[in-house]
């Protein structure tokens, strides 16, 4: 994955229970990598691959949904993961200078951006659990088997008050990289069907950590929108021979109503069934399967035209105090990477990121309720050419 | 729809703007009826049928999602609704006795249940629109049409601080022959595909008006859910000539390790791939599509089965305060009616309730983050078993 227009070092490491910590630095004198910094985890952490009570598996597991047709991993043990972080802790931050043991995650005194699995993750690879499936109480309805794959973090800065928005180009173009490697390796794990690149931003998501970062999943199987998306496109290419995301693209282009950013390499758009409040998809020109595939140019474009998307975000929405005084709010939103998966559909899916918020006005926040929750059946309270005027007048 | 067990009197009327408003009542004198109690509403409410700008149609539309094969009601109207209810107003409330003019919705000085069709609805049918299916921007890929269809809210007591757990045998009684018989007149509709009855519960999820009530949609389209368990249940017939969800249901019931109530005509089990927090199903031990199918006898039994999982459900978790007092928490939750399609799958999808929470601990909600929204893949942080323990524990 090194690029001739920006190096960037890859350097590995484990951490003291054997998780894997790999450090992405592209800026001299490639911090994590420098002589005097620590790079070795001294926390006594237990063995994450210790022995489970006799019969029980060691890692997590996952249920097949008779009704819906999709695996449901189970990570009891998350439930009661501690609370990272307290308050005067935060795990995701370089380790102290000089200090000689760190409760963070993160050996190094500096970084630029690193990735490392999950300590908690909801999907693992047990040595020798990977074949367990056996059914549920007896029940041939009811298969279960290990919830293979991985789920890493990704830390897209060492300063905690930065966000990706604000990382920068050089930054974001490392990110690109390391979300590319991952992609790859990732893939090549025994089991794993699917790598999803995401950021989740915002405490209306969740997020209790503010630390910039996202995370990356591999999943043993394909997720239900990934498998929805290539019903459909195959549906298409068998009624059209094209692709069909390839046509979205191109429609969107025609009608032009809804395109928010073009750059040379990749065109910015609100679909044209949006049914988030904010929502918008950005895909590139050329057909692509996935991160990996895109070229050095494609890639430099893209960390200039995604922090273009992201900044707006965060001026969708504004709101006023008394002085008429206007104030933009840093937008919560979800970052989603939908990339072919890794064994099949690499001619019908297309890479393409969608970003989107549930924010529909300034603390009015969409819930899904019993009609998204209960049925998958989505309302939309705005429509995408609202969003779309609303990003064209933000996007710098 | 009227019982041999129960006697309900539905009195049907309409309110200022022509929607639709049916009382419910089972309890003598009939209040809602009774010759003095002012039956009319008499607010200046504007004619929803309004003649739009020039072109535009007058009812919600909806775009086609050709990614996933989904319709998306655009209710853009809604985005300005007003919202309800100002600090001293409870549109669901009874009219003041004596009052000449409300502006709550419901005319009658008191009522037992009464639904009535919502005054910013997502779906509604708008005479003579029902047929303008237009490509947006000319293009083929991306049909639209009305989002024809009908949104009904359903009373479930007049007593604001009452909840759908507290409204007694009698008046849940009279909620199920008002959701059979919404069912079964909303079925009849043209354009309608599925009629869904449920309830959004608590402000974790949204809820910002607490007088009980519940809502009824008239979808002109299979809902996601229900397409994908259709599928599932036509592929399980053609594999093994039998009913999915009876073999779901007999299956837990040869476990029996997730059942957590029984009465002669329902049982309750914790479905054995639950993704919810909390998530239970009820079931009727006889195949039924739908409401409307169930016997006297049935509904009955319902109304009894049904009050112990809810009440059930505000016992599930406890909260300490210093003193080691211990106190229960009312459960954030979305009650779904699963039920049969009006046209099809009658033979192959049978009638279940869905009840289910966010709730994971006290304070703590599941986000739907990343991997659920982004990618429609679910990921639990507990066990069906571990759900079903507790509630066995809190029912009574």
């Amino acid at each position: 994955m090194m690029t001739e227009t920006q190096p960037v070092r890859r350097t590995r490491t484990t951490l003291a229970d054997g998780r894997e910590l790999i450090y992405f630095d592209d800026s001299e004198p490639y911090v994590s990598g420098g002589a005097t910094r620590r790079l070795d985890d001294p926390r006594p952490l237990p063995d994450r691959f210790a022995a489970a009570p006799a019969g029980s598996p060691r890692g997590p597991q996952m249920r097949f949904d008779v009704l819906t047709g999709e695996w449901i991993p189970m990570a009891t043990h998350r439930m009661n993961r501690t609370h990272l972080p307290p308050a005067d802790a935060n795990p995701l931050a370089p380790a102290k200078p000089g200090a000689e043991y760190s409760d963070g995650e993160i050996p190094a005194e500096d970084y630029d951006v690193v990735v490392f699995e999950n300590r908690f993750p909801s999907l693992l690879q047990v040595p020798g659990e990977e074949d367990l499936t056996t059914p549920l109480d007896g029940e041939p309805l009811w298969p279960t088997r290990p919830a293979v794959g991985r789920c890493e973090v990704i830390c897209f800065s060492p300063d905690p008050s930065a966000s990706l928005a604000t990382v920068g180009h050089r930054r974001m173009r490392t990110i690109i990289e390391a979300w590319a490697d991952r992609t790859s390796e990732l893939g090549k794990l025994p089991g794993v069907e699917q790598v999803f690149c995401f950021e989740n931003r915002g405490k209306e998501i969740g997020v209790t950590l503010h630390h910039p970062h996202g995370q990356i999943y591999a999943y043993p199987y394909l997720t239900p929108r990934t498998a929805t998306m290539l019903r459909r496109a195959r549906e298409h290419r068998a009624a059209t021979g094209r692709n069909l995301l390839r046509d979205v693209l191109d429609a969107e282009l025609r009608s032009g109503r809804r395109i928010v950013a073009e750059s040379e390499h990749w065109v910015a758009y609100v679909p044209a069934a949006a049914r988030w409040p904010v929502e918008v998809h950005l895909a590139p020109r050329r057909d692509v399967p996935d991160l990996p595939a895109l070229t050095d140019a494609e890639r430099t474009d893209l960390a200039d035209i995604y922090l273009r998307l992201l900044r707006a975000g965060d001026q969708f929405f504004v709101t006023g105090d008394g002085d008429g005084e206007q104030r933009a709010i840093p937008l919560p939103y979800i970052s989603a990477w939908h990339q072919a998966p890794v064994r099949e559909g690499r001619e019908d899916l297309r890479l393409h990121l969608q970003l989107f918020s549930i924010l529909r006005a300034p603390g009015k926040l969409k819930y899904l309720a019993g009609s998204e929750s209960g049925m998958g059946a989505w309302i939309s309270d705005t429509t995408p050419e609202k969003i779309a005027d609303r990003l064209r007048e933000v996007l710098a």
